[in-house]
C-alpha cells in the first residue's frame, strides 16, 4: 500500500439503518388486523407517483394495508391538486383508516401547509400538523392523545423528560418523518451519544443544516439543538445558530434553557461548515451543491434533498456520506402509523 | 363644459365605509368592560409599527383598550422575532385579554403560518387560524363557538345557510379581517347587489384578484366566489377560475356547487381585466402596476397593497379606485374583537 493512497470516506446506504426498524415495526403489527394506510396522490407530478409506488412496496412487504387514493390530475380527472381537500377529509372521517399520506408539493409551500392542517392529527403519519410541529418547536416529548383533541396549544408544558420513558398517562409526540428519520442516521453513525443523557445525546456536536422550510429544515434544526447540538440553519438570506447552550458571555442565568433558542449568527456558511461535525443538506435544486473543500476533514454528510446536493468528490472529506435516506424515512411513517392507532386506542378507552 | 372633457372616475376614500362601522362598533362596547386587544410588535420593520400605532388610535378613539407589547429587535432586546411566539402564548393564557393581533412579516410566509396556528382561535381578531380558513374555503358561515376547542376539522359541514342569520346555537364564524374588508367595500359600492339572496349577492359581478397568498389572495377569491362571484385568481405562475356556477357544457349535475370550485384558466390577465367588473390588486411590489389600457371601462378598482398596484392614471378607466382601505380593516378587527368576546361567554356559560 502507497503511502499517497487516501483512503475515501464510506458510503452508507440507508438499508442498514431502515432494516434495525423492520424487525420491530413487524413484531408491532403482530394482530388480528393490520393497520390501513391511505396515499392520497393528486398531482402527475413523476417524483410523486414513484414515492406512492415506493410506499406502497414498502408497506406490502411488512404486512400494512396501504391503498392509494388517485383524484385529479392523477386520476386523470381535473386539474392538479383537485379533489384532495375532499379526498383528505373522507379519510379523517373513515373510521377503518388509521393514517393519511399526502403527496406534496401541490399548490405551492403556503396551500399546501393549509392542508396539512386539515389532515386529522390523529392521522397524521407524516407529523406536519401544527400541534406536533408545537410541541417539537417546545421539547415537549410526551403527550396526553386527548390533548390533541383541543385546538388550542397546552397552556403549561409538562416538566422536561429526563430519561426516554413516557409517564403515566402520556405517549410520544409524533415527529416529522424526515426530520426523525435524521435523528435516526445520526444515531446509528455515533453521532447521537448513548453514554450522554437522554434528551442531550449531540451536545459536543456541530451540526449545519442547509434549508429551512417548515417542513424539514426547521424542525429538524429545533430538534438536533433540543438534543444539544450547536446547530446552524442556513436558508438563502440568512444564517440561524440553535442552541440550547447560548453563546459565552451571556447572562448566565441565560446560559442554558429547556429548549433551543435562536439567533442570528454572524458566521458565513464557509465558516460554519468548518466547524461542523455533521451537514444535512436539503435544497431542492440540482444545480445546489456544497463545496467539498469548505467541509471539515471527518464530517458526516446526509443528503435529503431529491437532487444530489453534495459534489461527486464529497468523500474526500467526509467521513461518512448518506446519499439518500428514503428507506429510514418510511421505517419512521410506520412507526408513527402504529403510534397513532395507539392514540386512538387511548382516546377510544377514555372517552 | 367642452365634449372634450373626459370625465374621471370617482376618488373613494375608505372614511366613509369604515364610518358605517362606527356606530355599531360603539354601541357593542357600551359595557362595564371595554374589550382588551393586545399588539405583538417583534420587528424593526417600519411599516409594522405605524400600523401598530394607527390600531392604537383607532382602538383609543373607539374605547378599545390596546396594548402594544413589543419584543426582539422592536424592544431592542434580541433579534427579528424574537420572542415573538413567547408574547403569544402569554397573550393567549392571559384570561383579561380578548384579541390577539401579530404584526406580520416577520419570518417568511412558512414560520409566519406556524405562529398563525398558535394563536388561540378564541383570540384571533385577524381571522388566520386555518380553522376559520377552512370554514371560509367550504362556505361554513355559522359555528358552535365549542367546536372551535376541537383540532379535528367538522366531519359534516351544517346546512348552507340562506338568511343572515345563525341558527340557534351558533354564531357568525370570523372571516379573515382584510377579505372581509374588501366585501364591506364592495358592498357599500354597489357591486354585491343586496336585491340578491343572502350568499349570492355577487352573482353576475367578474373580479380579478391579483395575488394569491393564504393570507389575503386565495381567501377573498373564495369568499368573493362562495357569494355567487366568477373570480380570477391570478399570480405570478398561473391564473384559476373559482366559481359556484362552472363552465358551459358541464355535466349539468356538477353545474351548481354549494361552494366555489377553482379550476385552471386559459385566459391571459389581459382576457381577464377585459372581463372583470372589479379588480383588486394585493402585490407586494413598488413596482408591480396593472396596466390601464387593459381595464374594462367603468370598472371598480381596489387596492390592498401597501404599494400603489394601479397606474396614476387608473381614473380614466376605472369608475371608482379606493387607492386604500386600512381604515375598513381595523373596523373588521375589531367587529371580530367583539364577537370572539361573545365566543368566549358561550364557552364559560354552557361549560
Amino acid at each position: 500500500m502507497s503511502i499517497d493512497a487516501t483512503p475515501k470516506g464510506v458510503l452508507l446506504k440507508a438499508d442498514p439503518i431502515a432494516n434495525t426498524f423492520r424487525d420491530e415495526i413487524r413484531v408491532s403489527l403482530a394482530g388480528p388486523k393490520p393497520p390501513k394506510l391511505v396515499g392520497i396522490l393528486s398531482t402527475s407530478s413523476a417524483p410523486s407517483k414513484s414515492y406512492a409506488e415506493f410506499t406502497q412496496k414498502q408497506c406490502e412487504a411488512l404486512g400494512v394495508e396501504f391503498v392509494l387514493r388517485k383524484v385529479g390530475a392523477a386520476a386523470g380527472d381535473g386539474g392538479e391538486g383537485e379533489g384532495v381537500e375532499e379526498a383528505i377529509i373522507e379519510a379523517n372521517e373513515d373510521d377503518s383508516v388509521d393514517g393519511i399520506m399526502v403527496y406534496y408539493p401541490i399548490f405551492g409551500v403556503q396551500q399546501d401547509h393549509y392542508l396539512q392542517q386539515i389532515v386529522s392529527p390523529y392521522k397524521d403519519v407524516e407529523g406536519l400538523h401544527f400541534k406536533f410541529h408545537y410541541n417539537l418547536y417546545h421539547n415537549i416529548r410526551y403527550l396526553d392523545p386527548k390533548s390533541l383533541l383541543s385546538s388550542v396549544p397546552p397552556t403549561a408544558p409538562p416538566a422536561p423528560a429526563v430519561e426516554d420513558q413516557p409517564p403515566e398517562g402520556t405517549v410520544k409526540s409524533i415527529l416529522p418523518c424526515t426530520p426523525l428519520a435524521i435523528v435516526k442516521c445520526l444515531e446509528y453513525t455515533g453521532v447521537y451519544n448513548k453514554l450522554l443523557p437522554y434528551g442531550d445525546r449531540a451536545y459536543g456536536k456541530t451540526i449545519t443544516v442547509i434549508n429551512r422550510s417548515e417542513v424539514v429544515g426547521r424542525p429538524l434544526a429545533a430538534l438536533l439543538a433540543n438534543d444539544g447540538a450547536r446547530v446552524f440553519s442556513v436558508d438563502i438570506d440568512s444564517i440561524q445558530e440553535y442552541t440550547k447552550r447560548p453563546r459565552e458571555g451571556a447572562d448566565p442565568a441565560r446560559r442554558y434553557h429547556p429548549r433551543h433558542v435562536a439567533h442570528a449568527s454572524v458566521l458565513t456558511l464557509q465558516e460554519c461548515l468548518a466547524l461542523s461535525d455533521v451537514v444535512v443538506s436539503a435544497v431542492p435544486s440540482a444545480s445546489y451543491k456544497v463545496k467539498t473543500e469548505w467541509l471539515k476533514d471527518g464530517c458526516v454528510c446526509v443528503n435529503i434533498s431529491a437532487d444530489k446536493n453534495f459534489e461527486a468528490d464529497v468523500r474526500e472529506k467526509a467521513s461518512l456520506y448518506l446519499p439518500t435516506i428514503g428507506k429510514v424515512t418510511i421505517m419512521m411513517l410506520l412507526r408513527n402509523l402504529l403510534r397513532l392507532r395507539q392514540y386512538r386506542e387511548a382516546l377510544k378507552t377514555t372517552s
